[in-house]
């Protein structure tokens, strides 16, 4: 089953639009942390695992996928892209989806390893990967490519959820068209050319805190299925990602990581990040009247 | 001492401006690589670390840098990282800069987290590291401090030698400048805020397919260290890449990869590097008059 259709099925069965982001933050933000990250590196990753495997364990039957921020793993070593192989794994062995969260983008036969890396069935691979489209069409082609042999999805940088991504996403071109927009419409051309009318491999990351740009982006890709972040922790609402779905309330996830995964008490995380879990996914059946 | 300073001492040194890319290829190649790429990944790994460390021996004293390729490390999973932090260590003992080509971006919290990886002292980092600016000014800035605080520096993608790399990269925007000229003066900008006339710690990607743009880009960003890709195998010449450097022959390194380590036959793979390393150097040097 593709991608898409798997992660759809996955989102009815559980009645959930909820991505859980895993971003291991050991270091350097004292207040959200619990003590038990502390210690040499190999000691820290392990607590890392520990600590999102309770959490796995609390929400996986409210989440619609889980999606590991490989930049956190690196920061750690070696351990740390045990722990992420580890807990990819772990995520597989439930038979939830999982996207990472690498941005990972080069050319020809870089690209290719890239997409090898995570797109086929080495430790990291993950049943998709967020991608970024700044050196063009040529390179985000091997993820295409090998997204589409093996089943598995992309999602392509389209307009992020920062106060940047103005600067070049946000440039207007002598089309009159946002340079996000030229991806948006690339993205949308590739779909309409790999399937018929339903959704395709290829997804878009279009930020929450721009309700009115998700709109217009979800009609230029009606084919892709919309990464959101920017709940929560970085401001956008339950309002801001009605219009990231379908009629049918589906063709989007919405991604939070530190809203349900660090909390300012250390005890009762797994307890915590439950009831976090709980309260967005149901705040966002709301606004989009399926709750 | 900063690593603009560090990088033109070497290349004083040696009187070269060749950045020997390190590339492992070890599938899919089968007429470039040498027999010993197999058995399991450890020990395609440990191959990869041996290959390697005789170009290295073999090519030290020719080239102003080594560049790793992140991509082709992690399509070897974790023995492939390991590796990667070998060699890497390997080439710091012997003095000279390394280069790490992961080309990572994201924003906040999350770039720091791939500054901490890269730029500071775990077992990844590099002096250099390339970066993608798709995301905006802001997801530069972890990198961009990381770097001033550890004296290392960053390589931004500004326009790459693909031919898709005109897709987004090329687009012409309302204020007649191509999406790359705006990346290119956001960098001159920081530069200038940052050092007093000479080389900053913001690099930039010039591809050596554009010799025009090479030009335009040398004057846009003058206190820039450019890395310049495409040399060789990508079909760039050494008169291509003249306008990458100052009228003291540095501020540029011009990068190579399968050009100066896989060859067609599979023995004495040192001396055939070696040989091509000597001669990429000195047609660079000839090119800029000084052989």
């Amino acid at each position: 089953m593709d991608f898409a259709k798997r992660l759809h099925k996955r989102i009815l069965e559980v009645n959930s639009r909820v991505c859980l982001g895993i971003d291991p933050r050991p270091y350097g933000h004292p207040s959200t942390h619990p003590d038990q990250f502390e210690g040499d590196s190999a000691q820290v990753a392990k607590a890392v695992v520990n600590y999102f495997r309770e959490i796995i364990e609390a929400t996986q039957d409210l989440v619609a996928c889980y999606k590991p921020q490989s930049a956190f793993f690196e920061a750690m070593g070696i351990p740390g892209l045990v722990a992420m192989a580890q807990l990819i794994a772990d995520i597989k062995s439930l038979g939830i989806p999982v996207i990472l969260d690498a941005k990972r983008g080069d050319i020809g036969s870089t690209a290719e390893a890239y997409a090898g890396a995570y797109l086929t069935n080495t430790v990291f691979a993950a049943d998709a990967l967020t991608v970024n489209p700044y050196l063009g069409m040529d390179s985000l082609e091997p993820f295409i490519q090998a997204a589409q042999a093996n089943e598995r999805g992309i999602f392509v940088l389209v307009k992020t959820s920062n106060p940047g991504s103005n600067d070049f996403q946000g440039l207007e071109t002598l089309e009159n068209m946002y340079v996000y927009d030229h991806v948006a419409y690339q993205l949308g051309h590739i779909n309409r050319s790999l399937t018929q009318g339903s959704y395709g491999p290829v997804g878009a990351v279009v930020g929450a805190t721009h309700p009115e740009e998700l709109e217009h982006l979800r009609e230029v890709m009606p084919q892709s299925i919309l990464l959101v972040p920017g709940y929560g922790a970085q401001g956008g609402t339950a309002e801001d990602i009605v219009a990231a779905f379908d009629e049918e309330g589906l063709g989007a996830i919405i991604s939070s990581s530190r809203g349900l995964s660090y909390f300012d008490e250390p005890d009762e995380t797994a307890t915590r990040a439950r009831a976090a879990t709980l309260q967005m996914r149901d705040e966002i059946n709301e606004a989009i009247g399926l709750l």
